[in-house]
């Protein structure tokens, strides 16, 4: 792959581009969302959040969807199969690492929880995995079309040296697993679709405000910067990058 | 790491092994079972399944747990602690691959449910990873000592070129994280301890049963040589091994 050169330019799609953003409300799903609408490639993005947001610029669609419930994903799908037809780019942009005090990543085995690991499952694996298998149908076949799902650096196996934050990596671990499976089954019907998932780096949102601390200086990165770099990711793809995982440079993350 | 000539020799353990299998009923569980109990070298054989089994022979502590239920975990593991005190081995045979008619390995996307996932999941990981959490902290530390869970190659992300199994492959994908996160935490208060995933290959038992078909000839194991195989292998693991994930055949399957 190429890391594109120009902001939003997303020239290698076709012109009037598709796009949904599920986990619209979020740091880096919000940025998403800013950053396709400000493209001139960009003909529609769907927003889907839990609440629908309707401030959004007229080339959003605003949608509600619950991650938890699949009924509402498949609806989702089915008001953007309606309303746009078929799509050029699908990004989840959903995930979550703590949740009050309720949530934490775990130090160390003795703080795994049966109930938190379901929690962390549900959320960064199975959404996901439900959110492609009702939309990954929608993706365009006639052209490149991509579905990108965030990852995290620290899902990949082999590039784990600290260890820690067990029911997180392990989610990640297992959401890879699925990009690649969905790449390989995706591939068969579809040969100029491509999955693949996005490791944003370390992003200035709330999923990483109880950590921040421990980030290098330069190395927190603004949810703008983030979308602004995956979305260059995702315009250098080609087929032949679908089944892995890519940081915000560009560079092949290993399992 | 070198593969043992001998037959559940496991001479590379001090002598008077104490060992557990959890989920010794199981078509493997119970062939490790009978293979630790016919060795020289093992004292005991902690055989923990779901109906605690009383026809095993005199080395064994036959035990009863639920894999659903954390509370059973920790009291088998206090019980082991009591009447055995430190361990050597921990084997962990557990896992689902299909359930009568709930549960069935997807061949594609459209078959993703998110019930039947988190039972995958809630099997093939976080089990083990509860497992690890009471029966981690009872590998004796002052000599070589092992924490062994079956894995499964289709586990592996960078050999996946099939797809399809979805859940259970991330289910699997990770449990090898888990492994891995447990060998980090594992290796800084006790040197010689280790922690890996073993690969049986397909073995003649109730979990490959709908799938026998596809096996070529004489890659369907048997039990007793699975068992037999990952002993040797087990019994060739030094520390740097910690953290990776085996085959029946001592090689190192990718992540």
């Amino acid at each position: 792959m190429t890391v594109a050169s120009l902001t939003g330019e997303l020239s290698s799609f076709d012109a009037g581009i598709r796009s949904v953003v599920m986990g619209a409300s979020g740091g880096i799903g919000s940025a998403f969302v800013g950053q396709l609408q400000a493209s001139p490639h960009v003909d529609v993005v769907a927003a889907c959040s839990r609440q629908k947001n309707d401030t959004l610029g007229p080339k959003a669609l605003p949608l509600s969807f619950n991650l938890d419930d699949e009924e509402t994903i498949a609806r989702a799908a089915k008001d953007i199969a309606d309303r746009v037809g078929k799509l050029d780019l699908v990004i989840v942009a959903t995930g979550v690492l703590h949740q009050d005090d309720v949530l934490l990543p775990e130090k160390t085995w003795r703080s795994l929880d049966a109930t938190a690991m379901e929690r962390v499952f549900r959320i960064n694996t199975i959404g996901p995995a439900l959110i492609a298998k009702h939309f990954l149908p929608l993706l365009a076949r006639d052209r490149k079309s991509v579905f990108a799902a965030l990852s995290a650096r620290v899902g990949s196996i082999g590039d784990n040296q600290l260890g820690g934050w067990h029911a997180y990596r392990a989610s990640k671990a297992a959401l890879n697993m699925l990009i690649r499976n969905f790449a390989i089954e995706l591939e068969r019907r579809h040969p100029q679709g491509i999955v693949v998932g996005l490791h944003p780096g370390t992003t200035d949102t709330a999923l990483s405000k109880p950590f921040q601390s421990h980030v290098p200086k330069g190395k927190l990165f603004s949810p703008a910067f983030v979308a602004d770099r995956l979305l260059r990711v995702i315009d250098g793809l080609t087929p032949e990058d679908s089944g892995l995982v890519y940081d915000w440079d560009g560079k092949v993350i290993p399992f």
